[in-house]
């Protein structure tokens, strides 16, 4: 336990090693790891954390590189976690070693790590969030969060973070219509990356008609009395259109990674959002949701430990399925009976 | 239960509206939901399962539509699962009103089905599995699952099947590399569809030097006394080379699902694959592996239906997380203390 409480001071000091072994053992469900995120709690609410997803090939590792340097250049500190078994960054490859080398100074203020299991022990999303949270119990100020996929899991993972950017290329024209319901609703930021290729603007067109603020539909999906007023300073002349409901209208943003193009107005992008999350309570409510999230998770995650772990529950699997080979058991008979003699089990060493 | 069980002896008599209500309930993990599975368990295993996956715009639903053309031509019945609420498939559109107004007769050899929820109480990839059981134990001979994405999730879902399909496009190129170490490795076969545009052949040639199936590369990863050994009808001069270790090369079909080219192809390669599932045995163990995981999925479902619907845990939560807004407790606490309350509720009910 002494050894948790070290952990979790190290972290705190912005100690670099100590911070490595506190991801190491949250990836690995090593002994004490939930101690050391219990103790960490207290220190988590300061960084801003923005999930990037969006197809294979879209370029997220070279805009995240981009975001690093900006975000360098005005003295933050980066935590990167790119989450993906293909990515780039495994294996201590590109942009890792190229950030690592910039970065080997005392100050600690760029790290980047690949998650390269899929989630020991809870799910894939569960795990990100935990080192998430070490990375902001360290203290860093911009938290990226790098998935490779459109799917389901990339939509759980992009949901653990305060801002979720989809990164799209012009080719993925034809997608976007058959995206409309899935992915593309999550999202707080568009981004049409390689912007220099022909298709762009039509991308970009396209997923704004989809999101129904193109010009003369901005306000559809408001009623009447939360559309925009026009004030004046002193309450006179209109100045400044001030949106009353203080709704977010994700914005899409054509960049370049390769050539540097559009990072400023990402960046710019992802202030305001942080902004508008703060402003508006929405920050508070999407962690409070978060961590109620989280709970329900330790809560599943400790019980399939105790089934799978702790109990007798793998002998009467490996003898209930010898019975469903031989036809005389369906898996959700022997499932019940699994069950059952959890059940039991508990009960009697209560 | 006398109603679960009028279900269950209704799709195995091939009536569409007791294979909708089976569904439905299995969908929605509604009463007597398992009971239904587990009746039917000893009809399973006739269909061929085949997982289709690729990334949004890739053609998937067009090209399902071929196939379903393709096995009515040989008389063959078929099942349709669309795993994706962005699929087209979704609200009664394109492809499943097309196909149902053909299939409009007293026989029902095609059925579609998107699945529009998530996955209740389950994981999609579990609910998927066993919509999929429902269509097997109804009797349909050939099993289409349909996934959008190239995530986490659909790896999970193309893993139910029994032959998994990657479906990409001549655009993918850029991805290829990138999903080296990802989906691309679970496929049995690739499909690169709308083969008509520039770059299909490029794309072909990358998938196959990823596998290293390409002409010389062949059995680079195979021992040597694995290698084929030719041999003639009476063993003396070689006729045909036969592959001693009868291992899968993962064929790169090329299609145009729009101009229904390429499907002859992709339909002869699903029957090899078939056939070299069920001669090397690879089908049962396979199928013996799904069941081994469903089971433990099906454990896992009851636990936490069993911690989130009958017992208290929903109230301890409540204050708990109460408990963490006023920073008296980690969530990790607080999850401690669920897990102890639902023990000592289990103890004190047996």
């Amino acid at each position: 336990m002494m050894q948790i409480e070290r952990l979790a001071e190290g972290i705190r000091r912005r100690e670099i090693p100590a911070l490595a072994r506190g991801i190491s053992l949250v990836e690995n469900g090593g002994d004490g790891f939930e101690k050391l995120l219990s103790a960490l709690h207290e220190d988590l609410g300061r960084a801003h954390r923005i999930g990037l997803t969006g197809p294979p090939g879209a370029g997220k590792s070279t805009l995240v590189e981009c975001l690093i340097r900006g975000y360098r250049k005005t003295g933050k500190t980066v935590g990167v976690i790119a989450v993906d078994p293909t990515s780039p960054f495994t294996g201590g490859a590109l942009l890792g070693d190229r950030i690592r080398m910039e970065s080997a100074t005392s100050d600690p203020s760029v790290f980047v790590r690949s998650m390269a299991t899929r989630g020991a022990g809870g799910g894939l999303s569960t795990t990100t969030r935990e080192v998430c949270d070490l990375l902001d119990a360290f203290g860093f100020e911009r938290i990226l969060i790098e998935t490779v996929g459109v799917g389901q899991s990339e939509i759980a993972i992009a949901a653990t973070a305060d801002t979720a950017v989809l990164v799209l290329v012009p080719e993925s024209g034809d997608g976007v219509q058959v995206m409309k319901a899935g992915i593309m609703e999550i999202a707080d930021i568009y981004v049409v990356n390689k912007a220099d290729r022909p298709g762009a603007e039509r991308v970009k067109k396209e997923i704004e008609i989809m999101l129904g603020i193109r010009r003369g539909q901005a306000y559809r999906h408001v009623a009447p009395h939360h559309r925009p007023q026009l004030v004046g300073p002193q309450g006179g002349q209109p100045a400044v259109p001030v949106r009353q409901d203080d709704s977010w209208e994700p914005p899409v943003i054509l960049t370049s990674a390769v050539k540097g193009e559009g990072i400023e107005s990402l960046l710019d992008a992802l202030e305001k959002h942080r902004e508008y999350l703060e402003r508006g309570g929405e920050l508070e409510r999407r962690r409070r949701e978060r961590i109620a999230r989280l709970t329900r998770e330790v809560v599943d995650r400790t019980l399939r430990q105790l089934v799978w772990s702790e109990s007798d529950a793998e002998v009467h699997l490996a003898s209930g399925l010898e019975r469903v080979w031989r036809g005389e058991r369906s898996p959700y008979e022997v499932a019940s009976e699994i069950v059952a003699a959890v059940r039991k089990e508990i009960a009697d060493g209560a």
